[in-house]
């Protein structure tokens, strides 16, 4: 596909990050290319690939310059926003969130969060599941009844200081 | 083991939740069981019987027996409380939440929540993981750098109805 | 049916009601009925009728007199809690809504408010659909893929008054 | 009609939305056309249609094709900004609702939403009323007294799922 | 009419004021009595009195008593909680407010407050409308289209200071 | 008057509102009227004419001429942003108010809201004042104490449907 | 004075604090004792006793005796509540305030506190007014237009550390 | 002094003024005078003033033009933007406050709010301290052990009205 | 000292904590220990166990033994409320804090947190300060100019994962 | 390093600082500077330098000169937005943090908050940490299980006043 495409950086979320990141989606979009395509082209998976794209993953100078090849956009126009001196600052959107799918796992916290707190403790004791050293996925299980979304966290435990 | 455990009722979340949710916690405590061992007496697993203790699902009228058995509780206790006309009032606790453990799960939705949104377009077109139809689960992954969590949502994934 | 049944009064959101909003609950649970049992022996609608129960509307003289008969409560004391002298004090529970049936209703809001809107100006004009005169329905619609919920909310309209 | 529309990009809703959904609104008053008329040219329902125009549903590309002729807009310019790469991103406006449609919408929820509620779990079972498989409909209904909005909701019911 | 009446103290408002506040609408209501009744016996208006009623207004020894008499209630029992050194903390219940009839007068500040303060800055220049020394009025306007509520603020024009 | 007059379309409330709005407030001051000369030149009355003036009113074709008659803004620039196809998004500024004048109503609704509603239902039965069929009116009343603003809404009482 | 004084430990902000709180409240209004009659008995100033009275300050072990003494209550109670090891948990009431008279304080903060702020620091350089070390004062200076109150913060003046 | 001195009209509390704040401040500055400078040169005292300069007070035309010829800004410019049409929108910032000086003054309301109250009310009676004619002054008192800023509130005591 | 102390369980924090936190405090009080002598008995830091007091912490079980000896407090009675079957509830108290020893830690996130953020980064490259692997430490150090409070963080850096 | 570097002055947290700031940054960056760099160039220590940078400190004249100097940006355009006449408005970004760096600071409050403040009173009596006269500091310390964050904040001792 190489179809024009716009991405509105005064909209959600694009607002609240760098004016690259517009231009990091249209030229996806402009190249018909998935994350995971992406992914593949610089060495890396697909959701941390997205999470890049939406400012909240550091890419390392080669990442840059792969990403730059792969979408073609110069190398030094990424460079110079999200290049080395730049550092996320992470957390995107309004909380609650307002759309349905991200609404659905802000409810799992709300739902289920207390349960997995309980299990995380029984399991590992006292600690948490880090979200700094923590691989996400989003794969596709299909289902005669209607394919199914699997999404794992798979983090680090951090038992507590003591002292 | 069988201490004395007292589960404080006018304490977070326990205050929010019928009294015999406390009583539940207590039994399970005194008798030393694990949610998974809760769980194989009632056949149901870990995360959902959890969910159950902390009134965020709702027990049939057997698994309600079971649940009485398995934990030394009269079963009229139990059913008085949280039987056939009780319907769970789901959503528990302070949003953000305030302990790490859940505050970890709700970063996630901040850091990952657009990512993950786009790779679920990407993969399935507009619609949304529900968080209804969908199962929870934990594991332990042993690992000589730390062990790890491995939390899975396996949720269906619903298309926006058009009309 | 005539088990037992407990309604806890410090639970959302019987905690914010009168105490004998819960014993018309435990009395309603005890005797099996169901709000279109209670609907037509006092001569309503369930919906309308599920509102009351909640405190949510004031029950006439004789629909007080048709309740205490129907649930087998003492006229004398629903009458003393909720009778002349009693008005609703009305919304109920945390907004956003954490429970999911609720929120539900809640996103229709975010996500087809602005449509609604649009459309009743194009038919009505510049005005409203009033709350207050206004009936809500819900029923069942048998469907092989999955039954439906069919909501109804038939309330007047009320133009904008210009002076 | 043929009067010029200005719809200016930086008011509620409109500022949270790509530039294209203000020139649709434009054209749309422009050529005196009501969202059941395009409804009608697009093979879809009015409500629908009108959440599509506050960005709040995916339009198909033939249906951007359909809507491109019937308001006389360059095809292109719609798909490059709301095209195949476009999601919505749903929820609009601050909540509670300060416009008086809206916030009457709002207080459904508060005044009859747990009755909806605890009739919906009488007739289902546990579970939930979709707003992702759900059809929105406004209607008109003559009345000498004044005339009323019937605004129905029908959404496939959601049993919870059990593990 | 001389009914049991009760008012549950843990409801909104009671839970925020002086225990006596539920038995002074006991008492009103046991005997039947209006605000204007209750006004008229201790010699003032009925929504100061009705104010009063709800803690937001403080009475003097004189109308302690008259309050007193007109409800046959110990003078003493009333003195000790609301007499003269008791100082009402004025404000009552959530904002926004959730009940219909509250929070119609919230959104008449959204949707006139900008037009009263413009017409009342070109009426009377830089200053407020005493909300300290003013006087609130009901009266009820019969109309054959339907009564009509007719709610009066009367208060001092306050010049805001220069120095 | 005929002084130049600037309103900064980026200050409070106007940054909210269609761009004509702070054309018409400019106008206004540059020919020297008041909102009740303005309200006379087409037919209405001055506290709704100022709600007009700051988006919260829908004016018709006909006054929207005699608005442009009066500022001598071309009608033209007037109907394509306020002309039949805009509908007013009610509800203006931050809430709390912040401003003093704004403030002092919301204070009405914090310390008289509960006595008002009280009264209400005393003598309407259960029901609200409409906002919507509400004639609001402002007026000066000279005191030797110091000059008194009546602030007076006029609206009809909507009894409470049942079903 | 000498008549009973029943202080609600359930109402705000009594709700707060220790329950001898409200026992110093009774004691002070049976004794009919003002502020600066309990400070000049302890040999403090009555702002700061007042503050201590709703548990803001911390009083020494003689202030404690001497105000034993003087409200007839018995040291110890006073001491195994509010004795050496207790500390103040600072900061009382909903903010913004919905009581007029803190209300006005919490207003001066938002009209003049940037006029405030600006000349501190032309007067005294980057820095702050401590409000640790600060003495406050409230007198009433007569006014034949009116008796004025005179609110006096007397803080040191705390240059920002460089380093 | 006669630097360029440059106020960004982005940032806080700037953008939410009209923009000739901005440049009062900037020639301000440029000419290096006092607040108490532009005061003298006006005829108001420098705290009121400042409060003018943060779009706090209403200039009158007088003193427009004094401010125009003490800044050697052109008066047209003045009275174009905050002229005899303009009315303070009262209110500046976020609450609470983020920066430290105002923090402090925040923090007088939380921790002191409720012993001023008690102590205006036994030196007045039931009423407020007027935050509307209300002088408000700021003084270095100096000190061996660090100088202090001493800040006084001179109001007007306004009982509330009983009708 | 061994004077009699009473820790009000309903007052801020420990409405929110178990009923032998309570206990434990006033053990400590009555026994006339620091957190130093508490720490020393049982092997640990005394801002841990100060954490520990305040229900952040999880004892084990010999630190729980130790802790009953030093207290004087049956173990059985602190074994029940927080022994192995007790899961810290982490996160106490109202954000923004309204205490001024508190609100001071969260002004130097809002001050301070941006400076913090930019050195980490680059002293470590891309992670976060684990608040976790963390060790809390408040040292006295004497300053003729006023002693100064030395508080020292020292966690692990853990840097963000990419896969 | 001279690569070029932008700073997105639309981004958090450049939107909330002068344009200056970003310029500042981008210099910084375009030299490989380390803040310990700049911080020795002007003679202060590295996180008071980077508060500056953030708009959070002061700079004095010499500390400009130098800043222009090391950084290669003309002294004027500095002086004109960050010069003399500009004072901090402090306090940066959303609270709570959405950034993990940031929140868990944020965190620390929350979880060891009360351990801190029951420390300090323990050894310093009733008083606060100083954020205003204090040091912050972070420093690396190498560990072979994962280097850790040394953060220190070393502030007065500040007495509450008693008067």
């Amino acid at each position: 596909m190489s179809q024009s495409a716009a991405v509105p950086s005064n909209n959600r979320p694009y607002e609240e990050l760098p004016p690259i990141i517009a231009a990091l989606f249209e030229a996806k979009a402009r190249k018909g290319l998935t994350f995971d395509d992406v992914a593949k082209a610089i060495g890396r998976d697909e959701i941390w690939v997205a999470a890049a794209f939406y400012g909240q993953a550091k890419l390392a100078p080669d990442e840059l310059e792969a990403l730059a090849r792969v979408l073609d956009i110069p190398s030094a126009n990424i460079q110079s926003q999200i290049g080395s001196h730049w550092w996320p600052n992470r957390g995107l959107g309004p909380m609650p969130p307002t759309d349905p799918v991200l609404y659905r796992l802000y409810e799992s916290v709300l739902v289920y969060g207390h349960a997995i707190k309980a299990v995380i403790h029984e399991k590992f004791g006292d600690g948490i599941m880090s979200m700094i050293d923590c691989k996400v996925n989003v794969t596709k299980k299909p289902d005669p009844k209607g394919d199914r979304v699997v999404l794992t966290f798979d983090g680090k435990f951090l038992p507590y200081a003591k002292w």
